[in-house]
């Protein structure tokens, strides 16, 4: 049996999506199609455009069997944790023999010899990178020259998003062990973040900021009928388009904050704390306060990301222990009838609980453990941090909802009322 | 010497205050006039319409002398720690001699006659009052009830909130045992909280719905010219008006909140939190919000307050010493010559540090704890109580900030960098 697992965001689900689909299965030509995709807040540090179950629903309805929710925690991390949590959601089914992304150079063979350095860390690359450390370079900065001093100018094709996610899946892979064979498709079309609206072409950035403009009826060119319809819905029932500056309210929350307060908080280190903390008196404008904060060492993603860290609240000690032992179960958001099939498989192989009513996750997990210590089966889950994961994806979905901008729609508690979307 | 104290808010300043201000020089004729006026936010639970260095230049523009800053950790409390606070700012200055405030009932003694079975809870009090909580009775109501069983119908009086507020000036005097003599004058025009816009006599209720309405022009029939230049000034700098629905995010705040973080703050108790939090869940519209938590035994204006007990984080243990110890400082807004005068006389004879410029808060706290350890003068200073309740206002300020309309100018800080009025 052969299952193709695929990481998405589909923020919203688009041509490029489709190809890259129809692509993924034409390689692997697999039975089953899995989609680990991200909640409500994704990699950009951005809320998604709609929530998850409409695009979830997309998804299901453009050739994806099973949608798995990737944790929020995992989903706002950079390339490493985005990857760790992904791979290791589709790694824990039990069930994924092949991984598909998409990749700039093409060459797998070169992103795994890359990710091997990185993993095992060989003594040449050590001595490399301790060099380029005490030279003054940041840490990430000392890594990429660090491998530049090994593979010379190869290293100049990671330069590009998706390679550096590749040797990320790559990692992952090898830090969970696993079996699972990654493939690549070299990508064609938009970059992810190219702002301009080129139609079929488009990439999900362009298609967002002609919705922005409320240039809805011109997005139609970019993206799959069903994608149009399922939006089309969402914004005529007050529950989109949602856009990132719904959260300006932030800076009202930072400035009750200390300085200590954001050093707790993942992801605040080489002074981002006292960058933050500034910003947010110097403006009360979002925009202008990731323009205050931007520097050499903080990209933009980075600082959005940052953001929503401090708005869930994700202190570093959970976030290490979830970059170590990584995702602690298997949130299902939809699935069509093989997917059905399948979810019969993935709960007899998971090694993590799997959560289709997600008001019963407490009930889950002590079903789980007892099967554990009665010696029935060998559960990896660890108590703490499955509840630590599971209730930031709870919290994330109650902040989204309440920047829908219908206010009667904005009730908390989406994940307890919305049964996975069943096609 | 006679100096005029009163306590106002002036949001905005009317027509009505300023017969209360003429009529209360005519019953004293004072050397000076004091107003202690609350800060960016108002008894109400509401951000002002527009900020405290706005309201103190027309307060000093209709002959007020000196403008103090009622701090927000009282401003914002039922009528008991308004009055306190209020009533302690001018007790503290040490040259206040007359208090006016305004009277539905327009008897003092009666009034006196409540304060002094309220605060020394008279045996004949403590028996009736006893009764009736045995009968069931919440707290205010066996208060009232008991008030009810010695002055028996006379108690009727006590129904207006002017009234309701008086009693609690008298009691405030009585508690700082101060030599302050009250006077009332028997209120005219619109109740406080009458909505009904009605030219001169508007409330300043009806005067802020009116300008809510875009009718800014129409409420010029209910204010001063004075107070018309200066709004117009704020609105066009881009610092007004402001509304408070403009609070709305604190129910995004909520949504992070567990009901135990709620208990931790003043003001709620008697179910309050759980309200509160399940409110929070059901809602994103924020008036919306305050109808789901109304309940007889919270009101509107309790709710608004409380909500702004969050957003500040007023933790109960700090608020119950303020309301045992009083304000900690006395904040100069504004004064004008004879302000000046006046100040000179209250550095010598206050009892608690006089701030006027806001940055030098802990040196002047340092310079005040020296002279006391020195036995150079009896300062009444509690040093935490001190920088707790003037970072309050601080942080207050720097809320309100956020919500001012143009983006441009939200920056924090407007109390460091805004020196006093001077006129």
């Amino acid at each position: 049996m052969k299952v193709l697992g695929i990481v998405v965001e589909y923020n919203p689900f688009h041509y490029g999506h489709l190809h890259h689909l129809k692509e993924s299965i034409k390689l692997v030509n697999p039975d089953y199609v899995i989609a680990v995709m991200s909640g409500n807040f994704c990699q950009r540090g951005e809320p998604a455009i709609v929530n998850k179950y409409a695009r979830a629903k997309i998804a299901l309805l453009n050739g994806v069997d099973l949608v798995l929710e990737l944790p929020t925690v995992y989903a706002i991390q950079d390339a490493g944790g985005f990857a760790l949590g992904s791979v290791g959601i589709l790694h824990k089914t039990g069930v994924v023999t092949d991984i598909v992304f998409g990749s700039e150079s093409g060459d797998i063979e070169f992103l795994k010899k890359v990710a091997h350095i990185l993993v095992n860390q060989t003594p040449e690359f050590q001595t490399e990178f301790k060099k380029q450390l005490k030279m003054g370079f940041s840490y990430p900065n000392a890594r990429k020259y660090a491998l530049m001093g090994i593979l010379s100018e190869e290293v100049a094709k990671l330069s590009k998003s998706n390679d550096i996610l590749g040797v990320e899946y790559v990692k992952a892979l090898m830090k969970f062990n696993s079996s699972i064979e990654p493939h690549i498709i070299k990508r064609i079309g938009a970059d992810d973040n190219d702002p301009e609206f080129k139609g079929k072409l488009s990439s999900a950035t362009a298609i967002r900021k002609v919705i922005r403009a409320g240039q809805f009826e011109t997005a139609k060119d970019a993206i799959p009928p069903t994608t149009y319809e399922i939006l089309k819905e969402e914004f005529s029932k007050g529950r989109g388009p949602i856009f990132w500056e719904y959260l300006e309210f932030v800076i009202a929350m930072f400035r009750k904050m200390k300085r200590e307060d954001f050093e707790k908080i993942y992801s605040f280190n080489e002074g981002l704390d006292l960058r933050f903390w500034e910003a947010a008196r110097q403006t009360g404008d979002l925009q202008q306060f990731v323009e205050l904060v931007k520097a050499k060492r903080f990209t933009y993603s980075r600082i959005r990301r940052a953001i929503l860290h401090v708005l869930f609240d994700l202190e570093k000690e959970k976030m290490e222990k979830s970059n170590v032992s990584g995702p602690q179960y298997l949130r299902i958001l939809g699935f069509n009838n093989k997917g059905r099939e399948l979810l019969k498989e993935i709960k007899k192989k998971s090694e993590i609980p799997l959560i289709a009513t997600a008001s019963l996750y407490k009930q889950i997990l002590e079903e789980v453990e007892k099967q554990r210590d009665e010696g029935k089966r060998e559960w990896k889950v660890d108590r703490e941090l499955y509840l630590w994961q599971f209730e930031k994806d709870i919290l994330a979905s109650d902040i989204y909802a309440f920047l829908y901008p219908d206010k009667s729609v904005r009730s908390a508690g989406m994940d307890f009322e919305q049964q996975p979307i069943m096609m």
